[in-house]
């Protein structure tokens, strides 16, 4: 493979990329500058550097100073949660389950000012070690660390709602269920109904008697 | 205009329907046997013979004899209500205000068991005189007709989760608030939250902050 | 089966119609006046009095009197072949077969002046009576009847750049060029290219293949 | 602007990509491995060295060594041409006027065996100054310089059948023309028909008389 071709590659790795459009993304860097280039290299092979997972809900942050400002060399001490988890305004009392950092983003949106745990995606079915595609160990020691200082009052399961996001949602709770009883916290799923924008005529039985359910 | 262009610019005010499907169907019928047209326009004809459109719910109904059967000839006489505003087993204290004949159908699937309403539509933005397009009057001839015997213990507004749906659901409550003051009935509203088959990471912030809202 | 039901399993049988889309039809009817339904039902009814398939091309047309105009009424008698047919001013020496009705009106607007034979779809591969499809007979008859009268110069397989269109065509050919010998009329098919606002980066290489050889 | 929100703001910059595409993509960057991510950053810095854009058709291509392998090291000194303009067993007499490199794949697969030239787009409707735009200067210093050793025999106008790419034509024939009469080499356009897979019926009428025009 010539340089062109193993880049073509490289791209058509990137999530939803197909060949043609990864030769696109080829051309379009052969017409851009050697110095737009080489900025957008750095960037990639700095992103380690200045980015960090945080340790406690393990969303991908840009590491900041200990002054709060984004880090400028990746020597400088940098603080050792991300930027929500780190920030004493968030209500330590609830604890969002979603399963990707885009989830967030999202979520934040909504005015949701409690803190978060990212899983990192659903659960296949019939799976039998759920360990190997999600972070379930991660979240019952996560869980179990804020039961001692008896911090949590509610965990908010916020998964798809497709089969993969219930079957998910089921599991978790298997595992969960026993230790909200000991440590006196609740779980919670987020409530099903119409969604913005949609109509009963097009809206499935389930979602109307969810809906129904919900209605207030 | 022939009888071929004639059939086809009937078809053409279809609902959704184009001049090139338009062309189409009249093709399915050339080639379709004399008596399967001569069916499909028996059938057409006397719709409005064999079918009503309930006066208490207004949904466009099947008449029936007395004894239950569909009407075979249109001379006898049929049951004055459509079968589930005159089925006894239907819970009189719910009234459930759709949209559309077609809400319905969907609505029965998830197992509702009180009475309808169909209202005909939503009521554009601006429009000065909701009257003209959805049945108001109607709607409130029958609450209060309701109020007297108070079998209402409940109205829900099942309008679409968009910007007509929530207009008109405000209209209505206007209008519908100072009679459940008073004859001590509840107006209710379809929770929304997460239809089947969404992810969080697609949902707008209305929609989470809905579905943070109904968590349980 | 009530009315609105067997109305509605009426339309699902029309090219394209899904069950939501024949409820939504019904709902029209239903909602429509009894005189337009009445006039629906009557044009359908009486399509097969005043229209007729062409016993020359198989093209359905609307039936005219003799002086020309559309028929009033079934009785009258009408001109034996359809207008294509039976104008005097068409090049009779151009034989243009194509696939559907539909076809005629849209080659009829690039300007084409000679006449159609309808041959009622393509074959299916492998498929082992072909006559059974499409007018394979009714083509051959109507080539050698040309053929008698010496006028037919040039027979045009208009069929879809498709793998059955690619076979139909083999097989017609296949059948009509010993008749094509004797009788020495021409057999060709339409030009491949680029069709109007395609790009040749999205082409497939037979259709560059095909470009290149007519280039001009 | 933190480094994961100047990744993705870089990555909407790729052609076709929009914000939450291009979030994808650093999510998965920052979940790729160290190495993986420097291989990316070195290929994508390195493209300028081991890529050249070919001075005689404009094409990008991956620089050869003398002997005819991909460049291993940036100092050794590559083939002047592209390996299509400096392959002695192309067709020097046929010239292939392409919009993009993208094209050149694509009309190789079709079994071209002559040379090409990239125009680099097409030109902007109403637009004054075409140079701006595609290589039209480029173009004819091309031509007549293949008119000095009378190779040319024929240039191939391959635009987008598109408005655009027939105004693009129009002017580039309106060029070329004198070129073509003084130095004897023909100018072609790509022949129009049905396009592999399309059918009479939804052919527009220019694509159908063009392949009426071009049927063999």
């Amino acid at each position: 493979m010539n340089p062109i071709e193993k880049l073509t590659f490289q791209f058509e790795r990137f999530p939803g990329i197909g060949p043609r459009q990864a030769r696109r993304f080829v051309q379009y860097l052969l017409g851009s500058s050697p110095s737009s280039r080489n900025d957008l290299a750095e960037q990639i092979k700095s992103l380690g550097s200045f980015t960090a997972q945080c340790s406690q809900c393990f969303r991908w942050y840009a590491k900041r100073e200990q002054k709060g400002d984004t880090l400028k060399s990746p020597g400088v001490k940098a603080l050792p949660f991300c930027d929500i988890c780190s920030d004493p305004n968030r209500d330590k009392s609830l604890l969002f389950v979603v399963e990707k950092d885009a989830d967030i983003e999202n979520v934040e949106r909504s005015g949701f000012k409690g803190l978060y745990f990212v899983l990192g995606g659903t659960i296949p079915l019939a799976e039998e070690y759920p360990e190997k595609f999600v972070r379930t160990r991660e979240l019952t020691a996560r869980v179990e660390y804020d039961a001692v200082s008896q911090t949590l009052k509610e965990l908010i399961l916020g998964l798809s709602a497709t089969t993969e996001g219930d079957h998910t949602r089921l599991i978790l709770q298997e595992k969960l269920i026993p230790m909200s009883e000991k440590s006196a916290f609740k779980i919670s799923s987020l409530g099903r109904g119409l969604s913005t924008g949609s109509e009963l005529e097009y809206a499935d039985p389930d979602t109307i008697s969810e809906a129904l359910g919900n209605r207030h």
